[in-house]
This record gives C-alpha cells, structure tokens and sequence, in this order.
C-alpha cells in the first residue's frame, strides 16, 4: 500500500469539509469515489458526519442517512442544525446540497467521545455474541477484480481508490460465479494505510459490493434508501475485517447489515441500510 | 381480548394527532403508556410518525429517532419538515416537543405505500433467510407477569394497555430467573384486537422488555439513544410474532434487533436500536 500523490484520492482530503460560519460548511464531491458516475452512499455520509462532528465537536456514535438523490461530482453545501449538546453527546441533523441546489442526503445523528478502550476491555457490562468473519491474512486476499462477465459492468470507480481485499470466491460475481449466498467479507484498508476513524468507518459501512450481487436473484443495482451506523469502538491500526449480509428481500426492498472488526478482533461497527431492488441495468 | 373502554387505552386514540396547519400537529402523551412514568419511546415515534404520515400522505417505510430528554405524559407539539414528496415516497423530518417546549425526540424518515401482497408472495426478487420465532399459541402463552422479585421493580404500565404474550421462560427475569440468553420473544396484540398497521408497528418495536435483561449482565435500565424501524410488508390481521436480541453490549452501549412477523409468517418489520447500559437504578 504506497501512498497516493493525488490529495483527491485520500480519504481524509476527499471529504474534507471547510467551515463557512452559522453551521454552513463547502465541501467537493470528488470524482472518482463513485459508481458508474453517482457517489458512493458512504462517502457522502462521510461528507456530512465530518461536517456534522466539527459542528458538535465530537466523532459520530450512531448516524442515518436518507438518500433523495444521486450525487455526480461537484462542489457542495453541508447545512448542520445542532439539535442538543449535552455534556457527554450531541444530536444533529444535516442537509448535503450540490452547489445547484439539488438536496442528495438528509442526516440525523448522535455524537460522543468513545475511548479506544471502550470496547470488551471496557469497564462496566460486556456481551459480546459474535466473532469477526474467518479471513485468510490481508496479503492472501485478493483486490477486487476487473469483470470478465460483461454482464457483471465497469469496475466501481471507488473499487480504485481503496485497499479492500475480498474473502476468497466472494468476488467471484464479477466473473458470473456468485457464491449463492447473500454475503461480500473482506479486508478494507486505505490505500495509503491511513488508520481508519469514525469518520472512514462511515464510508467502510457502505464500501463493498451489495451481498444481494452474490446470489441469482434477478437485481440488476441496489440504490440505498437509508443507511444507519452505529459506531462501537475506535478501531485499532491494521486492515477491518468486515461482513455484510442481507437476510430478507420482499417488496422491492432488501436489507443489508455490517459487522466491522478491528485488527484485534474487536467489534468497531455495526451497519443497516435499506434498498430497493430494481431488476433494470443501472 | 375485550374492548378497552378508556379510549386513551386504545392504540389509536392515544397516538392520535390534529392538524394545525403549517406542518405542525397537536397530540398528547397519554398517561400508562410509559415505563416508571417515562412515555415508552415506540408510543412517542408512534405519535410523531402519525403526524408525518399525514404531512406525506403515505404510512412509513424507515424511520429513525434520537432520543433528546425523557417525556411524562402531557400536551405535545410535532413540527414536520417535507423534504421531498417524491411519485412512490417522500422524505420527511419532525420534532416532538413538550408543551413548555422541550423537545423529546428528534425524527427522520422515508414514506410510501405497501400493498399487503408485497411480501414474500409479491412480484419481484424474493429470499428470506430466517423464520419467526417459535412460539407456542398466543392462547398457551402467558401475559407478562407482576414481579415476585422486588428487584425487578414495578411492571411498566405499558404492560397493561397491550395485550402481549411471552414466551414461556422469558419472563421469567421479573421473578429472579433470567434465561441467561439476550432474547425476548413473544405475542404481540393490542387488548382491543385492532389490526397492527405501518403506524401499529413502530410501537411494536420497542414494546417488549430489553433482552438483556434475561441476562446476568448489571444493566438495571437500558434508556434508547436511538431507535431505526423498517416496515417491510403489511400485517395479516392476528397476534404478531415477535423477537428481540442484543448480541453486543460494550463500551456502556448496547444494540437490540428486532424482527416482527405476522399470522401468516411473513417478515413485517426490523428493528434496531441503540442505548445505553447504566448500571444503576432507574
């Protein structure tokens, strides 16, 4: 993982946000983190919940976004509106507009504090009914790779910005080899091995191929609705070992839920959202 | 189950609200639908998401509150933002608030129609991967019971408008015997038999006990920071069939997943929220 020389590509210059007073903050949609030209959910949460913590002056504990539209890249307009600060969180809301006005993400989310250590070695209760997913080391892992299917379309544009290794046959949709099990697990690392905050863990949570891709349901692209992030730990240096699933699809409708563990194998993240299933191409 | 003559006994009455004009809705919470004299928080989402419903002319598909202070019952105001009304579903946001102007909760949600086929039997891409809980007969399962353990304290008067039905053994923490696992399963039924709508189901998520509280975990309260519900289908009339489980409490956090199914055995709802786990009294 050799650092990038385009500021662009690294995550922290990427979404980036600069204060313009009165809870305004002027931030760019980048090109480059996007699907097939409209930007990665995550990465646009990522916008807002950086706006949003600097507003409050704490990192994100749980945030939902609702999605009204695609965002091309361009420059932007984050509103915050500081719903309460307390003495140990804070609630906010957001609005993320492109600079024509189009409104792309409506935001409300709690703020706090959480303390590398508050995690099982913690203080107080602790449960802990789960465990990372099985993952051969990082460097056993493969990059996602380009489609030989013509069916499976373009690589993501995002796919090259990151350092995300696949669990070995979960990539395989790309080559018309679905594993017939609506689950994607792998490795997510920057590019530039940047640690990974609770800001990254915004974009983590929407960072890999929809699980729904790996079976053969006839579902062509997964437009996000809603996505929900519940931020459990600050996660340790290393790569994530993450899992994505998604249990029910009826209606239209699919869900899908993450699971984020550190480098030493504690739960840093946990991730809904909610998306249509249109059978059409994108 | 026999008809409540107290009408804020029934569901839709003490979650009614009246329009004001200019997005703003007059309601009040109604005393008894609270835990130790703090309304419950899916009765406030109730009240707020009726109101938005009404702004958007659709019931709700996925919302999301934070939780800013707890609410005795009173006289309330819910202020509703229209971020777009778009041809399927629309977007809005709302603020609950106290008449002397404490805001209680803060909402944000997606609306649109569901047709009661839109399940499992409905069009499109289908996969249910789980089951509804196994449960005896609404009619071999017992209400839940006053506590014998004066450490459980009082029962929450919200026990006494619903018409609830646990499974055996997992209520068994209001007498000293937790199950030992972080599951709450049961019956759900309004006392007056009323069918469960979109609005019905918001209540529901957050109806039962706290799963960890069939635990040996020191969490005498578990106050909600956050609550997500999505609607997945319309309910079949008859009792729903309802689990909750906590599967990581760390960092004075703790998550709950709900899933609701209905007679018919069809997924209705999912639920997750997130609170906290002070270790002392209530």
């Amino acid at each position: 993982m050799l650092p990038d020389p385009d500021p662009a590509a690294v995550f922290d210059s990427a979404s980036a946000v600069e204060r313009l007073g009165d809870g305004r903050y002027a931030a760019t949609v980048q090109p480059g983190w996007d699907i097939g030209g409209n930007a990665n959910g995550g990465y646009l949460l990522a916008i807002a919940g950086r706006a949003m913590a600097d507003a409050v002056g704490r990192p994100p504990l749980s945030v939902t976004a609702h999605y009204l539209a695609p965002a091309p890249a361009g420059d932007c307009t984050v509103e915050v509106d500081v719903v309460r600060a307390g003495r140990r969180m804070a609630t906010a809301g957001a609005s993320l507009r492109m600079a024509d006005g189009r409104e792309i993400i409506r935001v409300l989310g709690t703020f706090a504090d959480q303390q590398p250590e508050d995690g099982t070695s913690g203080g107080g209760a602790v449960l802990v009914d789960g465990a990372p997913p099985v993952l051969p080391p990082y460097e056993d892992c493969q990059p996602p790779t380009d489609p030989v299917s013509p069916a499976a379309g373009p690589m993501p544009a995002l796919t090259h910005r990151l350092a995300v290794r696949m669990r070995p046959g979960d990539d395989g949709f790309r080559a018309g080899r679905p594993t017939g099990r609506a689950e994607m697990a792998g490795w997510f690392a920057f590019r530039d091995a940047a640690p990974v905050d609770a800001i990254g863990l915004l974009l983590v949570a929407d960072a890999f191929a929809p699980p729904v891709f790996n079976t053969e349901l006839p579902v062509a692209w997964v437009p996000t609705l809603e996505l929900t992030v519940h931020v459990r730990g600050v996660p340790a240096p290393g790569p994530l070992a993450c899992v994505f699933r998604s249990r029910f699809v009826q209606g239209g409708l699919v869900e899908e839920d993450g699971e984020i563990w550190d480098a030493t194998g504690r739960l840093v993240c946990q991730s809904r959202q909610l998306s249509l299933t249109p059978r059409g191409a994108a």
